[in-house]
């Protein structure tokens, strides 16, 4: 009736909110979590909101043997250390929700060319499916040993944009993407600019040209249009902790009003439990999804200049990250693909 | 099985965030909703975050004659409106829980000095019963009729000196609380002095000698001491949307090392679920309850002055309102006393 | 020597911030402020970091006769109150630096279509110079009886793009901007939406298809291209007090490195005190020029999709509103145009 | 007519407040500074709002040969290093203003006990001279050839309690004082605690019982009651970047109403340019003082209990640290002790 899973990489904020959203899972039980850095050190010293919980202590990250106690493990761990720790994982027979992005782009010179540095498991790279259910293959995904969960800004764009393009609705030569991000996005390491008087009051763009996520966008996007798509992606960083919203530039091929456009997307999402569609006039805020698994989608047409704007907010923890990896564990074990998700977003 | 609520005065945060917690409770079911300046309008209209539930419409607050459709009635009405609803509510067989201050004083005489004005149900201020299920008789609130469900303030003080006014282990002549609490405490009403500009960078001090929390923290103090107590409180202002620290200075009577102090407290709570005594040497962060129902104290004893700190945080529309309110609705009905309750602290 | 001026609408930020800019100034005496609201009250009553400086005492808003107490006088009224004071002014002999939106627009038709309202001094229009020094005619702005001082979005985009359109330098039917202001852009009146409560973790887009700005962004960027220039402009509302971040998206007609588009944007702008172009990798945040009244540019390429993006950063209250007024000041006056202007932001 | 200052360590946060104060100031210029870690680049590299003024490349910490160039020295180093620099600065001729701590406390027996290591220059313990000018011998800081500039917290302490123990008005047993500090106070090393997603929504205490500005404290305000003075000193760290708050808990000696303590406090300070007490019934607020060199007091009496509370902000970094530096530095070459240090306070 359960199953037991295990958390590699716990100590950072996507490990942390795995943990938050499995304590509470119907069906699934924490086995274990890994450390490497806090090894043999109680999960709560780390995380003191995990106080409550019974008590987990941070096993070495390297204690693979621990796969035997799971049916599925995440894999939370920093890029590029990932692809050394999956394979690894698979022959244990183990199952893995990959949080990295190690594994979401499937073209190995891609991945070199983004991430400086040859892939050690490119064989993987064909096997892995990429988890964003609502535009994926829920099959596929229920039958996989490696699942890439996508990274927070695709999850956010490609939820906005996907079902314009499989529709053939938009131009596919004029993606402009501007995306704001929460600095829980830069993870818990310290860094300068990830300090508290450093951020607040400090808005900023990072990376206007060569962002890793780019390939990813692309990749995704190419697949559902059916046609080579390039986009201009800009991420900035927010002074809030979570949340990401995306601002998505398109010229439409379709002469459709506001109100078609946002039909459109409602009835692609109809059925989706996670995916809620803005009536025409209202906009999404960063703070209606916090802490949920929720994407919140609206679209404004500009008759004056011909550019639809379509909107898009997650909580880049949760659907874009920790969440979503429940959500395709859910599917994986064949359990309902809400369990565990349900938690309404805090405002304020 | 299951049975029904109704919530009167849902468009503020303590409103909002009644809806948030019993939406997902195991038993509870919302009957209904009021909010008079929305009435007629969906609730997702003034809650954004609460868009993604089965839709509630507000109904116009004197709608009275709704409490036949609920178990159970949450007035989350303002101080001085509360008092004027209750009565009806109560005549037409319903219990309440009472989020208002217009019912935690027992004595008439003090709510005339600190509200400046009659109470205009003064026999309800004898049988309602003060909602702190930790510090308070459990039979008792289970049995009641009117729930006077505490306030933020004192449930973080309360829980901090309770047990140590109950053992008579500390003076009762000196003490002195610096409180710190979250800009949601203010409540959603547009004020210059809650906006975002004004709040940011802008921590102060108000109402520093008569915060109208003061006498229900010395009544229930009183009682529990067995003795008249008299506080010295000081409020202020945090930028930051939720959490209350409260920072309790008192004078020991008996000997206790610092490990004794806390273990004191530990044993006390031992079998609270929502109570959490940190380890000698960690202190709280209003950020580890975020959301939770909990309280998390600590203790510090400073050798060189003979004074012993208490520090006490909760979140303040959770355990310090609208999570306290469900605690005892729960106990109310018979339920789980943590039904609905269990969700982990949202970190960061 | 020195001269006079007087403030008109001292109590919102643009004129608080008008005061600690003319507190401090070399030349200028605040002669007199006023406020209909708090009229007779100390302005420290309304403004507490305004308590340390000689004593203002608020007049009447109508009290026109005090413009002969002054040289100049600023006109910081809301949007739609500034047409029926100034002409008032104008006839009293008094030169003045309007700060509302009610003179920025020429054609009397683009005033009544976006702002809903005829105009009231439609005369005044084309006298009204527009006074953006870095790129108007400084001549013009030292001669003027009327000085409409440009909007905050409108600065920071149009000192972004205007060098590329005048040069011809980039394609005029494809630009997308993405501006990001902090909430004290909404003004000091308590409105719900800018509660801190509301705005902290809630990034949000507003007004994405009808800002005000919009017309005056495309009258002027249109006099600087010479050919009718339209936009794709989308306002968004970051939690943070002030700064303003604009993400310009633009098609490169030359043929240019990056290097060569920084060098092009720093060249137009060697001479201008307020203006700094960063070096070729670096992105600017809001918190370098707080408080201050500079404008910081950067520039990227994106060889990949051949968009060239411009980003721009103001403190909204200071370039974007109080300070360019004092700049404008001085090119009226006759003084150094830095006089007064030359603190340094404040970080963090 | 103008002198030479050097600054050694300004890469902090208090390094680039001396940069931003005394790049303004009337009569000093900073003919250099250093930064070991950033020895050979431009300042504004490190702090990119440094970016307009004249271009201060960044010596290494050792190059002790500058201090010919310069007639005083601010020594903005980590304490337990400031105190093998100073000595080498003394012998080579030049005045020194030390923000560290190394030389506020008098006793060489109190830095070990406090700070955990022997003191290596302790014959200048003695000499040095604690630089608060509204409660000192402001001839000896004149006459000093090395300033203690006091911490942050004792300066906003010491301000709101020093007259009333000099007047000898209050108890000297029952000191009991919160204060509450910006986190640009833990300074701008990349530290897990100073995160923002660490920060924002997590006030807390830290310290409580061991915090080392409790020895400065004592000594200063035993000094001032020419008695033995202790205090219960806790620390907290506010979500905010600036400004301190400290709330002072003392037993009146004196019968005196609530304006006549005002009074007391306004009469002290009548004749001091950076101290302002409030009227009563107002509160400070840590925005009305930001970015300036201005401590706001104001106190409240409450009759209840018989406490006294004084509330008294600064902006840590400015007359908590580098303001106050550049006060002493006024003072020690003759000018005015206001020079530089005008500027109004940021709002909002």
């Amino acid at each position: 009736m359960t199953f037991n899973v295990g958390i590699f990489g716990a100590s950072g904020y996507t490990g942390g909110e795995l943990v938050r959203l499995l304590a509470r899972h119907p069906k699934a039980r924490i086995a274990f979590v890994t450390s490497e850095r806090h090894a043999g050190r109680p999960l709560s010293d780390v995380f003191p909101h995990l106080g409550g919980i019974p008590e987990l202590i941070c096993r070495p990250l390297t204690d693979f043997k621990a796969t035997t106690e799971c049916d599925v493990a995440f894999c939370a761990l920093p890029h590029l250390t990932s692809m050394d720790a999956v394979p690894e994982l698979l022959e244990r027979g183990v199952r893995v929700v990959d949080l990295s992005a190690d594994f979401r782009l499937r073209d190995e010179e891609q991945f070199r060319a983004w991430y400086g540095e040859e892939h050690r498991a490119p064989a993987l790279l064909e096997e892995a499916v990429y988890g964003l259910p609502e535009l994926g293959d829920r099959k596929a995904i229920a039958g996989a040993r490696l699942i890439a969960n996508p990274g927070c800004y695709p999850t956010s764009i490609l939820l906005a944009l996907g079902p314009l393009l499989r529709e053939k609705a938009i131009e596919t030569e004029t993606l402009v993407i501007d995306s704001k991000s929460g600095v829980s996005g830069a993870g818990r390491s310290a860094a300068q600019g990830s300090l508290y008087a450093e951020v607040a009051e400090g808005f900023r763009a990072y990376k206007t040209t060569g962002h890793r996520h780019t390939p990813e966008i692309e990749q995704e996007l190419t697949r559902l249009a059916g046609s080579e798509i390039r986009v201009r992606f800009s991420p900035h960083l927010l002074p809030q902790s979570r949340g990401i919203l995306s601002t998505c530039y398109v010229r439409p091929r379709l002469p459709l009003t506001e109100k078609e456009w946002r039909d459109l997307l409602a009835t692609h999402y109809r059925d989706e439990p996670f995916v809620q569609v803005l009536p025409v006039g209202q906009y999404p805020t960063t703070l209606q999804v916090r802490g949920s698994n929720r994407c919140v989608l609206s679209v404004a047409l500009d008759g004056r200049t011909g550019w639809l704007v379509v909107l898009s907010v997650i909580d880049n923890l949760v659907k874009g990250a920790s969440g979503q990896a429940v959500q395709n564990m859910n599917l994986l074990m064949g359990v309902e693909e809400s369990a565990g998700l349900e938690q309404l977003p805090l405002y304020p």
